[in-house]
């Protein structure tokens, strides 16, 4: 299990086999892979909270590495999850750029944080 | 900026010209973009919590779409997070895989959700 | 400070007490409290993500106590943050439970878990 | 349903009126309420994402409501996951400002927003 992943695909793959020698896939319905997914998200979260903006001089060599470990579950729970839901990751990833891109235009949204409901306005 | 996505390099550098174009880089600081994972993530859960297990056939077309862009979101911050940290996530996925399977020995955890904390008691 | 609180006024004194004896109002933005919210409501849901129900039945005590401690957390920062923002918690609850008897009047809602702009087709 | 709610027991019993009415009970499992309190609070995030503190005088009359109202949520799932499992909140937040106290003695945490793991060493 130790050789280099080089995509998505691979990744995938490695998780199935991981899941399916615990016999897991009981526990690995698409509600469960989300609440997991956000506890992760949050857990990710937990080491920015009372940071000014968590930028990487501002880490720790120890809670870069608990950062980057917390990334790498999210990463996990999502490539599951949409191996379960039969998502590709890339093309909706792709798909939705090209969505905000149109909500977004750049000569409207640039250096701005609105929301597009009131970019509108 | 419609050619196909391949893979998580391009993703990033597609995501890269998408803020720098609307000069949203300010924003993104790495606690926001955490943030931002983490409200997506949540986003993600909404849709199936009151559900009995949301697998697929559960799912309304209409659902199923609302959870792919969600997925899509949270995949887009997760890679401006890591390219913002300097972090490879196949790399980062992988190292958590080798000390996941070192936490949880499949003849020892299969079949039970328990937490490594409670397994080795 | 072990007198028994009564109500949320007195909650709020006592973490006002708190924050102030270790001068950590400076680190508590409404920003940075609701993250922390939001990172504690995470962790409440932790332990229930790969359980069926979560029914008080399936819990360990040990687990219910955690649990208990976590809801303990994320109101002590929701009291914090109304503190902060000036909201008074049970007016808000009150207007709000209000609004969902419109969004949702009983005849139409009864023994259904769609939302409501589901529930108007 | 309109007369002014004095506690979090006068809550808690509008609460279960609202539910008993729709028969929403059977959705009520502990593990859906910490979701649907989850996306709540996350929610309740999402308007702070990208601001620089939140602070009173940062938020529009327009998100302050918001806000407000995203509060009121997670009270209201916080209160019916509580009386669903049992808890006593004030007497459970009280107990954790105990715990809390002894965790960051105020003259060692005085100033600063490490962890208590981290303020011991």
């Amino acid at each position: 299990m130790s050789a280099k992943i080089q995509n998505l695909q691979q990744l995938r793959d490695q998780l199935r086999a991981f899941v399916a020698e615990r016999d897991w896939q009981q526990f690995h319905t698409p509600k469960n892979l989300a609440s997991a997914l956000s506890v992760e998200a949050a857990e990710l979260l937990e080491p920015f909270q009372w940071l000014k903006t968590g930028e990487i001089e501002e880490l720790s060599a120890e809670t870069h590495t608990a950062i980057r470990y917390e990334m790498a579950d999210v990463l996990n729970y999502l490539v599951m999850l949409a191996d379960r839901l039969d998502v590709d990751l890339l093309a909706a990833a792709n798909e939705k750029i090209q969505l905000n891109a149109q909500k977004y235009p750049a000569q409207t949204a640039r250096g701005s944080a609105l929301k597009y409901t009131e970019l509108k306005k």
